[in-house]
């Protein structure tokens, strides 16, 4: 199978490997051209713009690094609208919001090509691995015919009906992760200043009902106050953001999610946004005394 | 090893059998004599009273439905306190507050006793299975020359230091359960009034990195909105409370468990109160549209 | 003083009307032109079109139902920006968000005009009393020739430097105004549950340091479940929305306003999202006991 | 009227002085006995404990600082219990939980005696201009004696109907006062960080219908981060607690209260306990940019 491959960032470039590897013909590019080579040395072709790669290949994947470059990448001289056409598929696994998703496929199906956004839970390592969870939704044909590229790049791809609905997914588990993120922050400092040891709670937690990678994970860390950003406060804050816009619009009432988010806020106003978002608990610390 | 039990409620009757099965010697006792029928058959022996049960044994445990029992066990007639003396020890294994278990403290010490309070993180399966995870805290030595029973019951102990951490500890725990569960609700609702599924929603969650057992096997019954009762919803946010009140006084704020303890508040208004502390997912899906 | 007027809706027709009443020579439009009538009875000319108006007066107010009309009065055909140059200013009182009075702003002192944004707070009542609340930015010198005509339409009008300013500040009065009514909402009702009259804490509240209009005019209709729509509830939850996504540009975290959201979100999805703003207090009442 | 005042802090000194000056024959009692000197100047007698008060007059008046004051005055050595009997009226006016004032209610009334409570709403300025609020709850008929009393000392007395629930209205008026002051909070906070001025803002509340004594008593001083304790933050969040545990016990939700009780905490967090509570508002503002 022959597809092609815009993006070639920490995710895109893990993920464009993992093809190669499994045999399949790629045909890359990237803003910045040099960022092919290694993929060359693996076996890939180049081409200089996104429209050329779209002409060459029946079906294309984009990993974007965020809406504006999703957009970009479509609309832009030399960008993908120039060449599809009926018969082509264009596959978005960026993260980018709703509205960005409808406007690129309004665009895309407006030519006669068809789309399906794939957005992705896991971040670089599942990338490498071919462990990614793809929420795809759009084009249920080109969603089945792209199976075998999922099947590399992901260990589950869900097809989960009209564009909107994959980055809608997106936030949703996300928002359940930072308001379980704020949880464990919370229990975590009342521990502490209740002269539990904190590392004790991670050994409980670890045995029982909750024990979840993510606390496992992170734990540790959180304890000694160390948060090398995997996943960046300010992004997920902006993700509670938009999750509970999701909710506004659909008269869903989310106390929790709500606390969650403005103790994420909080942790923003006290510098830590560029941090990995497990950092909120240091605005759960914060203390005086 | 001879070791007295009282108390042969559900998590009782679970643990002596399991002490039984390893070999222990066991003497029972039960406020329906009873229910130590089943015990017999399989070897314990029976007192008439916890005083009798003390006076035979050089360690008892106590397994009582709540802190009112476990005081009246041993501040009764017939009581703990008649025989408790020097070289004897009682491990309270009951979830009690840390008043409850620091006034038996003082109680069994001030008689020469030695005292450990040991209440489990885990309910019925974990108790048939000896798979509970023990929060022991008070005597030392009286902690350690327990291992042999406690790992009979649990797959893990800790000690946690002076009368009162083991309570505080279960507290805190099932402060974060508490959070999480609603974390869990809000983002199965939000789905499906965004016209997702929420049993696709639990797909994805059970492939990342938040899944956990909790999740698994609780999200399918709650998605049929069923909810038979493993933790009532009524003791799960007396539980919020007492944790919210220990961070009151140690100053810790913590605005999304209070959010949590709201919520499960709104669903006891909601006449929950008895079910599955699940159910809190009612309160978010309530809407008249 | 010559002033042109656009927009006779319930605010619109009575500020217009204290102008006239004041002296003001005052060209009235509107979409429906009917509407006109009643004030060139009582002296006022009329205009086919807000481009028309513009070219007649000097100064010209607007006062539109919602963003949508204030834009189209600019920008669509026979719209305020045909008409628009140098020397003539242009005073938008419609409530609209900031980004709307950007927009209008840069379009208008694109073709030389002047521009000031001039919301107000304050309903049907004081615009017929000339009681409202002026929250003006934009130009200053614009701001300073308007103030005879702000003075007839408000008791105060305050000049908050560029535009937006005038949007934010009425969203923060609003937010606060959201927070209170939660509070109010959330006391009358633990009165009522709690066996106590919460007629007698309207009484008790109106004699102390929090006595304030708003709960002396809602609270006893509160407390006969009325909620006649003088500020729909979804308009003020619009408000703390954008409040709250105020306080995200800016980083400050507000948990108080967010719960108060949460729970008109709430209020909403109980279907009261017509009814006034108090209805809130629906969401607090609800149970099933 | 003859009557007995026990307790002469800033409170109990400022009240029995105005029943002096309208009249009354006072007898006052307070543990430091030199503190009764002022009184005596103005014509008050002393008697040197609580029961010879009650002895020599028929009704006798407390104000105490604290519950514990509060029941040392009528349980020890010397105190009321010992001389009250059928025919004498007790009047604590002190601020004590519901249990407390139950606690002392039945003591009074095994004796034969009767009693009312009658906590106040307003603190020094009030008090000593005879314009307290005074919450009474008990015995209907001596409230109703005491009347005379109460009009000198309260601008309005409230009878409540059974002992217990002066201290809960008392409560859940100072719920609303803590919920409105983060509310207000928060708007100055948001105001100063999106480029507006926070005077300004006050100066807008005060023109609208939210504008009450409490923001223009305290507004001005917060904006200048200064905060004399007039009512400490401590003792905010306390009644904010107690006030969030009556509604647990009524199974009444209420977010925002709980999400303004987790922002007092914080403040306490950063040790503003001793100042006014209007010093919330740090914990607001509390950033490193």
């Amino acid at each position: 199978m022959e597809v092609g491959f815009l993006g070639l960032g920490i995710m895109g470039k893990a993920m464009s490997m993992n093809l190669l590897k499994h045999g399949f013909k790629v045909t890359v590019w990237n803003r910045t051209l040099s960022k092919c080579d290694e993929l060359v040395e693996h076996g890939a072709s180049v081409c200089e713009s996104p429209a050329e790669v779209i002409k060459k290949c029946k079906y294309t994947i984009a990993m974007l690094s965020d809406p504006c470059a999703a957009l970009s990448v479509v609309f832009d001289k030399g960008g993908v609208l120039e060449q599809i056409c009926e018969g082509k598929g264009y596959i978005d696994m960026s993260t980018v919001d709703a509205e960005t998703s409808l406007k690129i496929n309004e665009a895309i199906t407006g030519k006669g090509g068809r789309f399906v956004e794939g957005p992705v839970s896991g971040s670089k390592k599942p990338a490498e691995d071919g462990q990614l969870i793809i929420l795809a939704a759009g084009d249920k044909a080109l969603f089945e015919e792209s199976i075998p590229a999922f099947d590399v790049l992901g260990k589950r791809s869900f097809f989960l009906g009209q564009v909107g609905n994959g980055a809608k997914m997106k936030l949703i588990v996300n928002m359940i992760m930072g308001s379980m993120m704020n949880a464990f922050s919370e229990g975590l400092v009342l521990a502490d200043k209740s002269g539990l040891s904190s590392d004790t709670l991670l050994d409980i937690l670890d045995l029982g009902a909750m024990t979840n990678p993510m606390f496992k994970g992170k734990g540790p860390s959180m304890n000694k106050s160390s948060y090398p950003p995997a996943f960046p406060l300010k992004h997920q804050q902006k993700d509670m953001r938009l999750a509970l816009a999701l909710g506004d619009e659909n008269a869903v009432s989310m106390p929790v999610a709500a606390a969650a988010n403005e103790a994420f806020k909080k942790a923003r106003s006290l510098g830590l946004g560029d941090l990995d978002f497990s950092a909120v608990i240091e605005a759960v610390k914060f203390s005086r005394e």
